[in-house]
């Protein structure tokens, strides 16, 4: 038994129906008494609900995809001038992604109030884009003081868009079961994680309103992001990074329909993560538990419908296998890694 | 689904046969260059061994039980003679216990290295005495900033030793289920913790110098100080509490005897922490694993064998009922809390 587990310092309070009071209570915590709000337009609504009982001293709505650098740089000029003493972050990854940013160079404390399953609130990774260069790095500043979900808030969410990232969630999880830096205490919050989703995504599929539903996901997508943090990414991954990169595939599809190979793939050769994983799906194996899931959802199924060619696969093995980290359970050949895409790429049974 | 769960900051390594180069990369990390190094007479070979990469300043092995104030602060004085920037401790719950009490003042950084089953050094708790007070506190000072765990250190402790603070920490993880703050995640580690007790211990029961057996036993103390800690405690250590003051009876026995019974107590109602349990003992249900444990590690049976007297029970009840948690699964009655200590005290089947 050989590993090295860092837990990271965040407070999460599970709130439905009491986002105002919980923001309010972190706040109070923190002794904040100008705040500065991130929220973009669209939730322009919900960060006035949530931030009603809060010292407000700037309201922040310029929120833009993937964190361009001048994006964030205007957000820490305001927070400097309003001389703001805490961020609450009312959004998705894009909306922590800023108060990220801006606690990077301030190191001004975030509450984050999540109204995706982005999972990024959950972690201590920054991102920020200039022109089409992305950096990203690992900074203890950036990572959420406490954050607050409170699945009423998520009601509205498209049930399909629910279901495309909570199935992210899930690879998340299954990926960290063999991350290059996996050690157990990761394997029970990914599979905790996995008990999440599986419970809550059919709920959420059936109803995108139910809360029972949105609270279960939120809880899966929450230990997703702190059980794949802690592992690195896995197999999964590094295939949907480079097929993504190569054909300019849809991200949540890719990975929807890529998952189930690769566990099947995996699984044979990890049968600690397979007991924990099927415990976690209340399933005989955990890739009858992730097939039964994805015909609950309806699940993407051939990579071929979303516009990769045929002949990709035989140009993705290379890179691929360059890319997969070496604890990998099932070493990985040319012959089975091709197999396994093609499978992927024609939607046959894993 | 409301809760408030709150990760406290901490790397732990298990490192088995390489505490050395371990606690010397976390006095690295740290940037420490006079280490302070606390260990009792008994763990001076092994406090050497395991601090013979690093920079020490100081060595003091002035450990007592319970940390009295004036051994705490003769340890406080000697730390600022040597303006030490980090302290090192090696041994058990005492030694821990006089790491914290140094860093409470002084705030100075802790790497603990264990050589019992305590889990002191993953809690942010402090305790002193004075006399016959004693003071406990919660402070983030105290919480070691890494652990490290080598089992190769705990292949000399007697065999009986690890089996009865192995069940005490089980009773840890096994209470956790139902304390005052508890949440999923503190079940989630409470389960592990039991996963790993109940595999463990038998094999130390068998052999004292089973590596194998250690590791596991040390990753489940540790899961159990982590779950206790953020949940609380629960009816059995009300009770054992209780009793313990009461009849002056030997702890580690009487957490043995009285587990079993408020695990029955409390299952039928927990349907949930039960499933995890059984789960986690790999049984047909927890109070079955629990008892096949049992049988496995000869485990203490009946009060009445450590010197309670029978007419102690009626004396109990009140006292164990004001103090039981609003939130215990089963309600409490005179009658069923009765019941169960009688059994308890005679060595009734649970």
């Amino acid at each position: 038994m050989k590993f090295t587990h860092e837990s990271l310092p965040q407070r999460v309070r599970f709130a439905t129906g009491e986002a105002p009071a919980a923001v309010a209570a972190e706040i109070d915590e923190l002794g904040a008494r100008r705040v500065m709000v991130i929220a973009g337009e669209r939730e322009a609504e919900i960060a006035a609900r949530v931030t009603a009982d809060v010292p407000v001293a700037l309201r922040h709505d310029e929120v833009v995809m993937h964190v361009p650098v001048e994006v964030a740089e205007r957000a820490r000029e305001r927070a400097a001038e309003a001389a703001v003493d805490a961020l609450v972050c009312v959004g998705g990854g894009s909306t922590t992604g800023l108060a990220k940013a801006v606690a990077l160079t301030t190191g001004l404390p975030i509450v984050a109030v999540p109204t995706t399953y982005a999972g990024s609130e959950a972690t201590n990774v920054w991102g920020l884009t200039s022109g089409e260069t992305k950096t990203t790095g690992i900074d203890a500043r950036v990572l959420p003081r406490s954050v607050v979900y409170d699945a009423t808030l998520l009601t509205t969410l498209p049930g399909e868009m629910t279901v495309a990232s909570g199935l992210n969630a899930l690879a998340h999880c299954v990926d960290a079961m063999w991350g290059p830096r996996v050690d157990p205490i990761d394997q029970v919050n990914a599979a905790e994680g996995i008990r999440g989703l599986a419970g809550g995504l059919p709920l959420v599929a059936a109803d995108g309103a139910s809360v029972e539903g949105i609270e279960q996901t939120l809880y899966g997508a929450y230990l997703a992001a702190v059980s794949f943090t802690s592992a690195g990414s896995g197999m999964h991954h590094k295939i949907c990074h480079v097929l993504g990169g190569m054909f300019n595939l849809p991200h949540a599809q890719t990975h929807a329909v890529v998952l189930p190979h690769v566990l099947a793939f995996n699984a044979p050769n990890a049968p600690e993560a397979e007991a924990r994983m099927a415990a976690a799906f209340g399933a005989p194996s955990a890739v009858a538990g992730l097939a039964e899931l994805r015909t609950t959802l309806d699940a993407p199924k051939a990579l071929q419908d979303y516009g990769m060619p045929e002949d990709g696969i035989a140009k993705a093995v290379a890179p691929i296998m360059a890319a997969i980290p070496d604890n990998n359970p099932t070493p990985v050949t040319e012959e089975n890694l091709t197999a396994l895409l093609t499978a992927a790429w024609a939607g046959e049974e894993s």
